[in-house]
């Protein structure tokens, strides 16, 4: 665990065969022989992408290693909120513990770095920020945990739950979360004031989970707008979800786009299949910075979810109708590069002189290793090898 | 390969475990030791269900195994029919050959009956048809198909065109296909008088591709539905695709189920995350047949797709929001009775009497073997294994 390495036989997003030095945990060079000393792995024709970026989640609360949760939940948002909080406690969920469990699964699919929601509420406080703080110390070293506070339950409507906020955002939360100003909270004004009231005062960014449908959650999403720009956070506000700009009105939907442009707040999409959804290349060619996400992976609010964000490229592909390679190129963009811009992540990329966090995938061409998400060849991260043919070299808890 | 076996330790659907007979390529008995000279298989826990049943494919034209087909096809239906048609040609696509490889994938996944539909058109004329006739002979012991005769390029638009669909019934083909009957062909009442005269002459079911959108398509849906009653072909028709049944005129829709359920015509979806598509629970609850298809596997149409009807059902459940473990259940019908009584398989399922066709899955539960898609332990067609452990004991030309 030196981060030096050398890997022959890559090639970078499908592209011409070559080899890649690593030193000191940064990539140096492509094309060079093997430093004296350095290790050096057959990359065996691979092709090689940046680490993939898991930009939306909600790591405190999988129910990975549990046994099988039998969901038989109500058909409405409230009663998975509700019946959420009252599993936590009757089902003992470790945010440590399950944390864990589901940063490891991504770390074996190749994901290297991920941004988390984790639950702040009246009932459980900040253990979910605290536990999922241990276990981005823990595993540091093998993928990179933001977090973001996240008022679950709602925040204006549950009192008390402002103060959580501000306790996790002390005890470290990175970013603050928001969640359905108008639908949940029933008072868009006061709780976009509360969120970017407290990204102000602990100078963090914003991410809001935006479920509210079309027209409705088309003001919500001006309103954040308006304050992005009044607080000059250009670059630092997130829409996670955004159903409203899959809305039918057109041309309501281009102007949304132009003004999110302008204020550069960027948006998430897990690329819903059964909601109406952000149009992932209309905002790229805008210019607005998308990324994806799995979002809850097995836990009381659905089944599905695996960790695997070469399947969440999928996803976006089937959701935007992406058949051509450069098309199913951009899907993988959402997973990769769209992700590492919306979160920050510094020196991200392929480039000499970035971090050498990366994928070895099997394939013949980019779209092909997409599509096919065989299991991953290789996985490193700052220079270590995390994981080798699907399997982490860390052990889940 | 006598079709006897005995299968110890399954639980069929996810319930109690029990032992499984198997006679003459019959399911006989549950709970019985096994009888002398059976072979007998340690079903490991798994969780039983019956064959998986791919209702929707394209058997002639995958690319599956011929190397990396770049896509830079145009966006419109009429680009994509034409750019295949082309490449057909330059590409050499065997009909036998690659609808061998996909059976055979389909087989290692879980799939004990295919409905392909399989193109004819004036350049290539009957081919497909003798191809895929030549591939589910070969095959026939681990897989059932049954072949659609498909206008792809259109039928009253391509002169000669009706005379080929007449010679591929003639064949052999089981099913008469159709196509977009306002949208591609541009003569509604022309287009289904001739596919339904075929259907009279031939004795044979129906299976219409229905693209077109919205009221366009609520109209063709209609001269379907009249045309099955007139002629009395009621459980014989199916609709494939059917994206009008996702438009936003919820009566006109509803009137639509309920003239669909009463003249027991089937449906047919891919569960499209892009479009709009069928309402899977509404249909079953209205009592229409509804299947599920993987369309085209990795063809010039799209690089996506991979014949694993479990995936099909996750697909399903997405689109569906199918949530809940009696809802993900739901999905899976859509690819296992649904398919069969679309097909008009007889004696399928797992009651006693029943054609020994089923599958192993891992998972605690029948939610969690869907879900989780791991590798098949086991398929069996006709009492006989054909897939261990994802690998199918037949190989691929």
């Amino acid at each position: 665990m030196n981060g030096n390495l050398h890997v022959t036989r890559i090639r970078p997003m499908g592209k011409a065969a070559t080899s890649l030095t690593v030193t000191g945990g940064r990539i140096t060079a492509y094309g060079e022989p093997a430093p004296a000393g350095f290790e050096s792995i057959d990359g065996r024709n691979a092709v090689l992408i940046p680490g993939l970026v898991e930009a939306h989640t909600h790591l405190d609360k999988t129910l990975l290693g549990m046994g099988w949760y039998r969901n038989e939940v109500g058909p409405r948002l409230i009663d998975k909120i509700e019946n959420e909080r009252a599993e936590k406690k009757r089902l003992r969920i470790d945010p440590a513990r399950q944390s864990a469990r589901q940063a490891i699964l991504s770390v074996s699919k190749g994901t290297t770095a991920i941004r988390s929601h984790v639950d702040v509420d009246t009932e459980a406080g900040v253990a979910g920020v605290e536990g999922v703080l241990r276990t981005s110390e823990i595993y540091r070293d093998i993928v990179d945990i933001e977090i973001v506070a996240f008022p679950q339950s709602g925040m204006l409507i549950r009192p008390g739950t402002v103060e959580l906020m501000e306790e996790a955002l002390r005890l470290g939360a990175h970013v603050v979360g928001g969640l359905d100003p108008s639908a949940i909270d029933r008072d868009p004004k006061g709780h976009l004031d509360v969120v970017f009231g407290l990204a102000e005062r602990f100078g963090v960014p914003v991410d809001i989970h935006l479920h509210e449908p079309a027209e409705l959650g088309a003001f919500s999403m001006e309103l954040i707008i308006e304050r992005t720009r009044a607080l000059g956070m250009q670059g630092e506000v997130t829409i996670s979800h955004a159903f409203c700009l899959g809305m039918a009105d057109q041309d309501y939907v281009a102007n949304l786009i132009d003004a999110l442009a302008e204020a550069k707040v960027h948006i998430l999409t897990t690329a819903p299949a059964g909601r109406p959804a952000p149009p992932v290349k209309r905002l790229m060619e805008a210019g607005v910075v998308i990324a994806a996400g799995s979002d809850g992976v097995r836990d009381t609010w659905g089944p599905y979810g695996n960790a695997d964000m070469l399947e969440r490229a999928v996803l976006v592909g089937l959701r935007n109708n992406f058949r051509r390679d450069d098309e199913v190129a951009l899907a993988l963009e959402t997973c990769t590069t769209g992700g590492a811009r919306l979160m920050g992540l510094k020196d991200y990329g392929l480039a000499p002189g970035c971090k050498a966090d990366f994928v070895l995938l099997d394939g013949e061409t980019l779209a092909e290793a997409i599509v096919s998400r065989a299991p991953r060849q290789l996985v490193v991260k700052g220079g270590n090898v995390v994981a080798r043919d699907g399997h982490t070299c860390s052990k889940a808890p």
